[in-house]
């Protein structure tokens, strides 16, 4: 047995059982391996924006670890956006990246770079193999990493020697990560009270794996007991969602929105959130968004054992186990005409289906369309934590890896998708169940507002051309076909519905155009 | 004037004309001073590696750095790669990479990261922003840093209240950077004994500037005087060739070939370039190229003045100012019938146009057009010098701004296209005159060659699907016209000539498709 088929072995017997990838010379006997080795689903990506990406959304919906496959510092480098984001999310993550043979680095050779130091930024642990008989400890040490805390990113940097030289001891064991920390009695404490000083006012800001599975019915009883508002962050890795789960708010994105959103809030309990920032900074506009006289208190950081935490806390409230949900706003009618902000959002919450996943990346476009959710059908939600675009067609590539038998739908900004529009490609390859919706105004609208935000007014003809997608305008219909995946175009909301329920109707990858 | 503006006016101080851009938020302000101030172009790119990638190929051409900009260290990241290429190549850089405002930085945002930590493996020179009377000063110093030794890449974090913030002192004078050194004498004279010793058998290798302009006809006299073989890397970021000009060879990519190549060679002469060395490592192949016994002697490092060393070393060796060069292969007929790598490499010969400028990453299809064009027209042939695909047509991008009135040719692999196909959009919308070739043959074919170099044999299903692009076949002609780019397929050697033609023939951007 090789280096290579040590850490393949290693892998599996881990749980890892996929590996998205973009090999390079210095990777073959990697990719030799999985053939050898049953376990591994093997999903190229035609750019490691892909690879990393489809990762994460893996790691969203599975709950464990994918592995990548990257060639050597640039492929690394290639991926590290959607590394950042995963980081962001706490997506657990395994990178093997590729390596020169280690007699052959000092030779500097084209693609010798330092991959350590480009890894280090973004990476919680890395593990460099000096010999073949390192790998599979190692191997096994990264999945552990990964699985650590509430996830993190693993890079196992991979000497092709170390891959084909003999690694006579074969493949380790899998290796338990610790087992999350539990939060401390005075914590729980000082949560109880605060949401009992606080009633309405009072906020539960939840994150991490609070905001799915039997921790978030643990954060409805606490609503019944207490009367607080729920709310997750900003941004969110994954929040579940449906008629029988508690409506969980979100905070806006624009700065004087979520001030006003956080005004009435007297207690704010963080429990594996953080205390809310501002996406960017804006001159004159606050950094920290709660109000200036909110008590904050801090439960559970996101590293702890978050449903144990709820759990403690309802009982501290003694909450009850049977209570009523607060009634849900109704689904907004099935617009028509032209294309609204309004209407894009009561179309897409009218036409999901059952038990979706929605990868959201929809920037300005689709700003309406959690809100419009609150009543709808039962689906997850994911979003972009590390703010690089091009996270959302890749995370559907993973998350319908995961969830075979669930559809996929991808919202996604022109200027967004355009980041890593090769996800398509995976998506017809794999036959993936994924309708991809490309909002396309032609601009990159937020920035159009953010000028104006950051005091830079009266923008002239060339700083408007840095923000725009027009001239020429992109025609989605014959990216996505060069790509592999069926299209269409819609103009209106007539058309958009009538593409959209085709397209949901259908098992498959599929990308609507909708152009306003 | 804001910081911001100050900037912009340094640069322009500075001979900085262009700046390739895919800016946010936190790059409004710079944004907008482009608009106030005039002398720098702005040219968007959809993804960070257009973006660098046309710095690089705006840099070998103009002989001058272009700035970039880009979004925080994720935008950083997504242009790693092809900074990474453009390093190897010694291409100068600026690259200007927006950051939180600095009182933000503490909270931790979502697109905060070690903009720093990124940058470090990549850069000989980074710069941050403390205040806004810093960023002139630092601008000026990061073009002297780019414009330093042989071509650097310098990188100026630039926080955003850095440059909203007023910066009374204005902009900043240019610095001039060093002169590059001259090589001492003994240098030169154990060169000139050297080529004197080895005759036929002496190799110069030469490397930067060495391979164009005045400095490349000096070889030519050097080769005159002592009959030495004259070649340049493996890879080059430009080298001139024509009629007129002495033919210069390239140390070929496989291992094999490369040792058969310098086998001859007693006397290896080194000028800019330095001693070869394989491109990977391959079990039981040497990573050195060079014969056992062949003597090295370095003349001059890249950084040198490799201009005065060329000089120095035809006097020291007494050679003639006026010679005739030794006669050129003929150019190939032009093939007819189904698609050869030699009819290929045929029909790019006969039809490139004068003063043609080429980017080549045409990988295993396009081995045979550096050879056959060797009797062809005057033209710049750059290759990629990191080995991290996806380089060309953002490089073209970058020529054809450097060179409006040349015609820029991009040679491209099929997997390296994928890339940085988003390029494809900047030539539309900048009008580029460039004709983009994409050879389809619908895999990794460099990896297929490479499972068995390293050892892997017999890949099965599994590893043949990573190194495999079909399923579905992917569409250029679609992808092209997607960008706004007008395309057309060719499937035979007449159709890849007649398309060929014209595109050639017209001005503006346009994309051929060869099926194979």
């Amino acid at each position: 047995m090789n280096g290579a088929e040590s850490l393949v072995r290693t892998l599996v017997a881990s749980d890892v059982d996929i590996c998205f990838a973009n090999p390079g010379t210095s990777e073959m006997h990697f990719v030799a391996a999985l053939d050898h080795v049953p376990g591994i689903r093997c999903v190229l990506g035609l750019a490691e924006g892909v690879v990393t990406g489809a990762a994460d959304g893996y790691a969203r919906i599975a709950g464990k670890p994918a592995a990548t496959l990257l060639h050597l510092g640039p492929g690394l480098a290639n991926g590290l956006s959607n590394i950042h984001n995963a980081r962001k999310a706490n997506s657990p993550m395994v990178n093997v990246i590729g390596e020169h043979a280690t007699y052959h680095l000092q030779y500097d050779a084209p693609l010798t770079a330092d991959i350590e130091g480009l890894a280090r930024p973004l990476s919680h642990w890395i593990g460099y193999a000096r010999s073949a008989g390192d790998v599979a400890r190692l191997g096994a040490e990264a999945v552990a990493a990964a699985r650590s805390n509430a996830g993190q990113i693993a890079a196992l940097i991979l000497p092709a020697d170390t891959a084909w030289d003999a690694a006579p001891a074969g493949a380790a064991a899998r290796i338990e990560p610790p087992a999350r920390p539990k939060v401390d009695e005075a914590a729980i404490r000082a949560g109880a009270a605060a949401l009992k000083r606080g009633g309405a006012n009072a906020m539960l800001l939840l994150g991490g794996a609070a905001l799915y599975g039997r921790a978030l019915r643990l954060a409805g009883r606490i609503q019944a007991a207490t009367g607080c508002r729920l709310s997750g962050q900003g941004a969110n890795a994954r929040i579940e969602r449906g008629p029988d789960l508690p409506d969980v708010g979100r905070i806006p994105f624009v700065v004087d929105q979520a001030v006003a959103y956080l005004k009435p809030v007297a207690e704010l309990v963080l429990l594996g959130a953080r205390n809310p920032v501002a996406f960017f900074a804006y001159p004159g506009k606050p950094s920290l968004l709660a109000a200036a006289d909110c008590t904050l208190t801090e439960v559970a950081v996101i590293e702890a054992d978050l449903e144990d935490a709820l759990e403690r806390l309802a009982d501290a409230l003694a909450a009850p186990k049977d209570f009523t949900l607060p009634p849900k706003p109704a689904l907004p009618a099935m617009p028509s005409g032209g294309v609204t902000l309004d209407g894009i959002a009561a179309v897409v919450a009218r036409l999901l289906p059952d038990n979706a996943i929605l990868a959201d990346e929809s920037v300005t476009s689709g700003r309406g369309i959690f809100g419009a959710l609150a009543g709808g059908v039962r689906h997850d939600w994911l979003q972009n934590m590390g703010g690089s675009i091009g996270y959302s067609m890749p995370v559907a590539v993973g998350a319908a890896l995961a969830a075979p038998d669930r559809k996929v739908v991808s919202l996604t900004g022109d200027g967004s998708a355009f980041y890593t529009l090769q996800a398509l490609w995976s998506m017809a390859r794999e036959n993936l169940n994924i309708t991809a919706v490309v909002f396309a105004n032609r601009r990159y609208a937020i920035l159009r507002n953010e000028l104006s935000n950051v005091g830079a007014a009266n923008p002239g003809p060339r700083a408007i051309d840095m923000l725009t997608l027009d001239r020429p305008n992109p025609d989605w219909v014959k990216l996505a076909e060069g790509h592999g995946v069926a299209a269409e175009r819609a103009v209106d909301l007539d058309g958009f519905a009538a593409a959209l329920g085709r397209a949901l109707a259908e098992r498959g990858p599929r990308l609507i155009e909708l152009v306003f």
